[in-house]
């Protein structure tokens, strides 16, 4: 595929692991070294002993190309013998740890205990797969996903993997975001004097990018940025793509659909990305808004949907839309 | 195979990583759960912030039928894509982790965490494969095999794997021997009233039986114990079955041979069982020695070799030779 000519200056998107990821690839493919993925660590845990961050890695593995894209997460061309292994030591196994997929958690553990950060050791872990957008965890301190279900508070990794997201939500909290400080790259990706736009990728609201967002200064850092900020949609037709967004909507007493999305964003964002399933809803959304085609199934609709997003982006900065918010 | 008789009461068998895990293979095999491994830990180290016992291990997995005979170390079966991702993100391979094998360590590393005792996690490991002798760390306490050579000090595992033996040795030293502890089980093991025999395995005694006499208390226990000591060499005319054995003795300004062995343990045991291909040297032994096949390269020989070493601690015992010694 030729490379489309790209915008100009630096971009932020904010992803967790299944379709901000796509949007992350197609941005990533059109950007390179330009780009700053600011990433959900509320999923991240320990588990035997070993410090996980499941939207991390998704990220780095779709950005390596090495995402097993069956399954949205995990390694291509994994293999499982660690699993059968640990189930022999009568271990638990409800949290899939693929073979090749041990060697990043094997490296994040100890190089968090020996003292690193874990920006640096994501850094370091893209750099070696070749990655050259910048992967930031949004923050370095610890911040946890707790869903409140009706059988009671759940981490978040008990809740989707090992309970099926089976149980009724009520609320999510994200334990430790108010003691948690944004990393320094962070900061500087949203401080960026060249920074042409924020996107908040279509990934699930309350579990994933509200867990960024709860995280003190971050908010801020992106309103005064002076770039637009625009969020794509990750309900199509009242389904999500992927996961359990509309059921937790449901769940949550909030009508499924993209007019709730951009409802939920309202206050932070400048335009809103929908996909064309979704075009009678567009006269109800009170913002500058895209309707396009947002399922990314191939390489090709990641390109296109960041190429539009990119697009919108340009054009809010270039109607002043961004210095009329700006200056309330 | 038929089980062969085998003789009453307890026993003990002192093991490193080679040739003393085929002979306690053997004697599981005659013995079961009344045959208690003391096993050397002083090749333990901490790699990639796993604690990997490799003697452990190796015991482990001989006497679960799942180690890989061809190495003589690691699972059968094994695959390797864990260290194919680990070397991509540019870390460390020289030790070579199985994907199997890491649920062993990581098994460990995460109960050591969370207090349990390396002996404790050792007989749930063992459980887990259906192992019924006793695989007995020699302490819980760290001791750490220093090879001292020409290039400067070295970890066990960087002498033998990362430089393959190598370097010239000049001495060995056990940190951490002095302040550790025999663990409770090496105690009862070595101070049971129906305690039958005590076996030093054919393994180095320099790199792998050392070590464990090297733990404070362990001598005098074997020595008061009452029972018959006997040692099976490691060196089979002049050569050892396996690793750096005699190498290293001939660094150590020692003659490699099997009456070399007999005196190196002369204060200590009350017989020495030696190989047939060593019979001229016999007479030189100032000790009752058997002269057997001590090659173990088939289960049969493994058990026959138990067999006759049981079968000659029996006799000794008989001929109070024991009582004799024990009385100065």
């Amino acid at each position: 595929m030729s490379r489309p000519p790209s915008e100009a200056g630096t971009w932020v998107v904010l992803s967790g692991g299944s379709g901000g990821v796509k949007l992350a690839v197609g941005l990533a493919r059109l950007l390179g070294e330009r780009l700053s993925i600011i990433v959900n660590t509320g999923d991240d845990f320990t588990h035997l002993g070993l410090s996980i961050s499941p939207d991390l890695d998704t990220v780095l593995y779709a950005l390596a190309g090495i995402l097993n894209e069956e399954t949205g997460w995990g390694r291509n061309g994994e293999t499982w013998t660690f699993m059968r292994a640990l189930g022999e030591l009568g271990e638990p196994t409800w949290f899939k740890l693929g073979d090749g997929d041990l060697a990043t958690h094997v490296d994040r553990t100890w190089r968090l205990r020996a003292g690193a950060r874990l920006t640096q050791i994501g850094a370091h872990q893209a750099t070696a797969l070749g990655v050259r957008a910048r992967i930031l965890p949004m923050s370095d301190d610890p911040v946890r996903t707790v869903v409140a279900t009706d059988g009671g508070p759940l981490s978040f990794q008990e809740y989707f993997v090992r309970y099926g997201c089976r149980p009724v939500v009520r609320a999510t909290r994200f334990e430790g975001a108010a003691a948690a400080q944004p990393t320094r790259e962070v900061i500087d990706a949203l401080s960026a004097p060249d920074l042409a736009g924020i996107i908040l990728g279509p990934s699930n609201p309350w579990l994933s990018v509200d867990p960024i967002l709860a995280v003190p200064g971050i908010r801020d850092l992106m309103r005064t940025s002076g770039a637009p900020i625009v969020a794509v949609s990750p309900i199509i037709g009242g389904q999500a793509v992927k996961g359990p967004t509309a059921k937790i909507m449901a769940e949550l007493g909030l009508e499924p659909d993209s007019r709730t999305i951009a409802q939920h964003y309202a206050d932070l964002i400048h335009g809103f990305v929908m996909d064309s399933a979704d075009q009678a809803l567009k006269e109800e959304i009170r913002l500058d808004a895209v309707v396009t085609n947002t399922m990314m199934r191939s390489l090709d609709d990641k390109v296109a949907l960041a190429q539009q997003c990119m697009t919108f982006c340009r054009r809010l900065s270039e109607q002043r839309l961004v210095g009329l918010r700006a200056s309330p």
